[in-house]
């Protein structure tokens, strides 16, 4: 007799954390892990969840025990092992049956499953799922691509899992095959630009002015209050308060200066190159993780070169302090500017209809770059959803006109200095070439007539023109 | 009766060029073009050397006309056309004959194209071209991958050919399958950080100081004496100084800014991202070309923002202009770093084994990149083959040492002014993470334990860790 509402498969933290969520919320939910022992230790520490959990010890208990039509969630690893997963189970499954990739896939990969599972009866949808692993078990934000009419047999589950913006569950339908892939990798490249603008006013406090981790942890707390709230910086915060057990020193002071990543920060600086779109702020914060993992590398290169002079070891005044949260705040509205820009252009180029200010929506819980700044979005592009740009939008405008400025100054002074700020600064290029109303790139034009005959557009007269080089140049 | 030494397909610009320098140099060499009259005209046209030029029309006669075996240089537009031109020619081809793409390939599909000849008896070379019409005509600079085994069949020809630097062809063979046109596509990005650097410089004084076209262009043609020396700054005195003949302005300042871009610069940048080898100098670039394309955004953002201030009409004075030509300077050794780099990790990626020093030594003439600065790169990579990064070989410490305070101060002011300089400050972005002892990315780190538990490296331990975070982090 079957009695789970849905099925998961795949109990490591995230699943393991869903599946919990899912019977929290009270639906009955099947559980397959292909390490058997995991779906027993998984159950016996269900507490009063296990009334909802149904655990299963082989595919086809695990598919029998599912109403159909089945909706199924894979929380195994990207890659791979979702296509086997796949394989494994389509043997047991019937028509209508939903199978559910609820991993960090490349949307090109859940573009290439929902195509090949097309015809075969079953349907697929490619899940991004954001907020770590307490966003799992207590409310992520979820971003969903795939057919419509399947999402719509699993909506109310999710929806129920979803994380809450002022009642509102931070999930929706985005657009078919790998639109909600796509979305939560964007998310994650925001992601990367946010935590990376962050870390780079971090080191400005701590090698320019030479302040210990509680006292910058005591600004971001600060910040946290204002315009910059924002789950990341409110964990910032709280990073460089806690305490190293070990040695009593804070402990991100013992932390090794060497980032990981896990992708997802690359695939969107990637798709964005494919398609033309400017996303500097992300790529130098991929490029930053990058340096940073060269520890080796970075050790001889300071050998070589010394690092940035001294600090001043001078508390920074308010002005100081307030420049640095404006730059931070202009860093982020340009970043988020070219996050959209590329959602913008993909939206056209898969044809997925992408709707921004529901995606500003759902982003506003749940997820890790949530904010009091993507409510602010949410509305704005709610008001204007045909902006051509984020930039554009009348409120970001006036916050743009408060504070590029100060990102200005910070830029500057951080240039000056030998400290590396290579997100804020590309924040700052982006917004500066934007704004300019004529670019530098009639010389560029005019440098590849001359070598390559490329030709020229004239600001005075249309058509196809070639400069007067002479000898040397190419000829048109 | 055979009487070509090599045959060439496609008479557009480059194609006729390339045969009329092969023809100049003693080959003979058949001629093919689709349309058949454009193959009359080029024939017409080609003067004396109409000795060495074998018309052709059709592929049979063509083929025909080579001696065995056959090396064919196909120079079609990239892409689809090459496939279908090698479609066309396999059935007239016998054993050993060599196919020579010498388009803009990307050299992923060389290698796919390398891959499909295999065991049809057929070779195929991927040969990267540089150095526009001129250089085609004249002698460009020529990087080619495929079999060694056929690039000594034709290596007299292309040496030949080949542009010299102090009487040594610009031609090498640096390694199989996509070698050729992956060392051609970095060339080309590196070229798209130079011209941009370069036009950045160029806003600074007209922006910044009001200069006029002509008297910027004296500063490059100045420039063009010292460290700077290069095709590039010649060039580019050359275009700011020409005047258009229908206003009698200065030509540059009539043409449209917008700039144009073909792609190369683009899969420089994908291709970097994909391997994780830092870019942002090339990604500046191109993405600089991509803003400055969206004219009307940028009106619309000008009109909203406001671009930078009025120019302040005070010439620079020499201090300002030796700024400048550093900083360029340090900008240019930055970008060549991150390129070399990305050859490095390619070299690793695909075996190559790419020859660095070769490599520089075969860009000092000929190609769009040429400069004085390559013959010392040349040089140092000789004397230190396994330097780890540009930055550490010790000319270029010397070099960096001296330029980049000027690059920080030119950063600093351009960002206060309001002037678009996104890759000059990606260049000292990047040299200032690189030479951080200690990076900021402890507190990336943290972060991405806090929220995703995903751990960190220790400075006084080894293992993974995680941090006492306490509730409303993720578990370890």
């Amino acid at each position: 007799m079957s009695k789970a509402e849905i099925g998961l498969i795949g109990l490591g933290v995230m699943g393991a954390n869903l599946a919990l969520n899912i019977a929290e919320k009270g639906y009955p939910v099947a559980v397959f892990n292909r390490t058997a022992s995991r779906t027993g230790t998984f159950f016996e520490n269900a507490g009063d969840l296990r009334e909802n959990v149904v655990p299963c010890a082989t595919l086809e208990e695990f598919v029998a025990q599912i109403k159909p039509p089945r909706p199924i969630i894979l929380m195994v690893q990207a890659g791979k092992a979702v296509d086997e997963q796949i394989e494994g189970l389509r043997d047991f499954l019937s028509a209508g049956d939903i199978i559910i990739d609820a991993g960090n896939a490349n949307f090109r990969d859940t573009i290439r499953r929902f195509d090949e599972l097309e015809n075969s009866g079953l349907t697929f949808i490619g899940m991004g799922v954001s907020g770590g692993e307490e966003g799992a078990r207590h409310g992520p934000s979820i971003m969903v691509g795939g057919e419509k009419q399947a999402y719509e047999r699993v909506e109310s589950v999710l929806k129920s899992i979803a994380a809450k913006f002022e009642g509102e569950p931070c999930c929706a339908w985005l657009g078919h095959g790998g639109a909600g892939h796509f979305v939560k990798t964007i998310h994650n490249g925001i992601e990367y630009a946010d935590m990376q603008m962050i870390a780079e006013i971090y080191g400005i406090l701590r090698d320019g002015f030479g302040m210990g981790a509680k006292d910058i942890g005591g600004i971001f707390a600060k910040w946290n209050e204002g315009r910059l709230n924002s789950y990341l910086v409110e964990i910032t915060a709280a990073v460089l308060e806690a305490d190293d057990p070990m040695s009593g020193d804070p402990i991100v002071d013992r932390i090794l200066d060497r980032a990981g990543q896990k992708g997802t920060g690359r695939w969107s600086a990637i798709e964005a190159q494919m398609m033309g779109v400017p996303a500097t702020a992300i790529e130098s914060a991929v490029a930053a993780r990058s340096i940073s993992a060269d520890r080796e590398l970075r050790l001889l290169a300071s050998k070589t070169y010394g690092s940035a002079p001294a600090p001043t070891n001078t508390k920074p005044d308010a002005s100081v302090i307030q420049d640095l949260e404006l730059a931070l705040f202009a860093g982020k509205i340009a970043a988020y500017a070219q996050g959209f820009a590329v959602m913008d252009q993909a939206s056209d180029e898969f044809q997925w209809n992408l709707p921004m200010p529901t995606i500003a929506r759902i982003w506003r819980a749940g997820c890790i770059i949530r904010s009091q700044f993507l409510g602010t979005l949410a509305r704005s592009f709610e008001a204007d959803p045909d902006a051509e740009n984020l930039l554009l939008i009348n409120d970001f405008v006036s916050m743009m006109e408060e504070a590029h400025p100060a990102l200005r100054r910070v830029v500057a002074q951080a240039a000056l200095a030998g400290l590396p700020v290579p997100a804020l600064s590309a924040a700052l290029g982006y917004f500066d070439a934007f704004r300019q109303a004529r670019s530098t790139a009639n010389l560029i034009q005019a440098q590849r007539d001359y070598f390559g005959a490329h030709g020229f557009e004239r600001i005075d007269e249309g058509g196809e023109h070639h400069g007067p080089w002479g000898s040397g140049a190419a000829s048109a």
